[in-house]
């Protein structure tokens, strides 16, 4: 059995629509139970759904845009790459990870492991 | 010990350039001893120097274009996309997979795996 393809991609749309727009309980009902996040990779795997609420609660009240630029679907994984734009007062921070997740046979999330380092954090305004 | 940034992203441009226009041995020494090829992910994992050969020249003998289209770099991991151009008689075959690394401390590439599924392909022509 593995995810339909088109469920993932349906997942990976509304995690990248949520990151810019939504709760970060909105954000954890598109995670299964016991799904893990590595954000940047390199850094602590969060493992507990506190942990994972705690990351996503914190970017929870920014003033931010996301938009997906590409998605690559293998199986019960995928690879995709996203823009997010967050304002702080006259600064924009523009930051585009590549995100890798795993998901189970209903496209709910896994593990999600993002690709990105300051370097790649563009600052205007 | 970490591979350093900019040898990790050479190492990745280079891998991108010599998929289009090297040999299948130009690109295996990119590859660490004992290194690992999954493409596309969830197909078998190549494990032997021989296998891997195998995979690239494979396509060795095609007309083709490759760019890099972007790269994300985390400690010794790293995201990219490229695009790979195939020309065969009229017919042109676009595939932008987007591939994840891990590296050794010397920036060679000790496990690759490729998303991407058919449903990527664009075929003109």
């Amino acid at each position: 059995m593995a995810a339909d393809r088109d469920q993932v991609l349906e997942t990976i749309q509304s995690y990248v629509d949520l990151v810019g727009k939504g709760t970060a309980d909105d954000i954890l009902a598109l995670y299964a139970e016991g799904a893990t996040v590595e954000d940047p990779v390199g850094t602590e795997v969060r493992t507990t759904r506190e942990s994972i609420r705690e990351f996503y609660a914190a970017i929870e009240p920014l003033e931010q845009e996301s938009r997906l630029v590409s998605a690559r679907v293998a199986g019960n994984e995928a690879a995709f790459q996203f823009e997010l734009i967050t304002r702080v007062g006259e600064q924009t921070y523009t930051l585009a990870p590549i995100d890798v997740m795993t998901f189970d046979d209903a496209a709910k999330i896994t593990t999600m492991r993002a690709f990105w380092s300051n370097a790649d954090m563009d600052i205007s305004g």
